[in-house]
């Protein structure tokens, strides 16, 4: 079966992302820069990191991952935050609960819209990657976490920034999100970001 | 004026300690050997971390981390959870609502019971350490958070153990803290704990 990885930048208190997010400012009250600068800005000190979140055969991400934040759909020329060339090269499946035709944008990327819960996006993208392949959860932290609680990924992947962001309210990496057996299996300090990869269950005997 | 550090153990979604703490599980729900077995029982690879914890001047600590929950005051014959010959050999102000005795113990460790608040605690702790010394804030988690707030804490050493906690309730690191710049000082990766000091305020310029 295809393996299921997760990639999600957080703060120091958990934080993906906060709220008020606009269409200036995908990730609300939090600095896209603070989340994000060790890739945006200084990616060649990070082109495994960057690459390994890249390089899946199929993503699966939130609505608000797709969009700004809103109930109803989004505008008829919204194409996402990443422009006509995303950085995901595959297909990317967007639980929503507003049918869209697919969007198929430059370097092979097309989002496709599923209205029938993060079960059937899963087996969609699983299907796609096959079973020697990698899909990634792409965010945002409630679907990160209603995966986690659904106990369907392997290998998370987390990138720690040296900042707290202090909200005070707002969903964090594993809320509601029960036990979990993880071993760590490597990790990487740099002053930008440390990057934790934890692997579901026991670890291997030495 | 004196440094002050605090070192802490916690799990992936940010908890130190669980709630119900007893005698006999002094971490509450998480148990003493999640948070701490790299410590305790894998000493030599953490050697200099384990020093660092232990090499304050003089030591701030909350009162749950030196007795078992309670609102009262603790047993006549209580020593705190550390035996006859404690790891601090310094001056330790343990912030109570209840007026003790100082507890004078082996190899230089002395409990002074404070109970006019955390300010005047640390401010014993510093004229203790000196100008040049270091204090450090032992913990609990609430403890820590309070002098997070009040804007005392230096350096900031985290222990993160690939564990998750799942508690769903009691307090985590930061929870009412404000918004701090931190900078990464240093870090190191490791299959059992990986560690990550922070230091408040800007990066120095390269």
């Amino acid at each position: 079966m295809s393996t299921v990885t997760c990639d999600l930048a957080i703060t120091l208190d958990g934080y993906a992302a906060g709220p008020a997010q606009t269409l200036e400012r995908p990730f609300g009250e939090i600095d896209t820069n603070t989340l994000h600068a060790w890739h945006l800005e200084h990616r060649a000190r990070h082109q495994a990191e960057h690459d390994a979140i890249v390089g899946a055969d199929a993503y699966v991400m939130g609505r608000n991952m797709f969009a700004p934040r809103g109930d109803g759909p989004w505008p008829d020329d919204w194409i996402g935050w990443w422009g006509t060339e995303p950085p995901y090269r595959a297909p990317v499946y967007v639980l929503t609960h507003h049918p869209h035709a697919p969007i198929t944008l430059d370097g092979g990327t097309t989002f496709h819209f599923v209205t029938d819960g993060p079960t059937l996006a899963l087996a969609l993208a699983r299907e796609t990657a096959g079973s020697d392949g990698r899909v990634a959860v792409a965010g945002g932290v409630t679907t990160v976490n209603q995966y986690l609680a659904a106990g369907e990924i392997d290998e998370l992947r987390l990138h720690v920034v040296p900042f707290t962001a202090a909200l005070g309210s707002g969903p964090r990496l594993f809320d509601g999100v029960g036990p979990i057996d993880w071993h760590a299996t490597t990790g990487r300090w740099t002053p930008d970001v440390t990057h934790l990869v934890y692997r579901r269950g026991a670890a291997p005997a030495d």
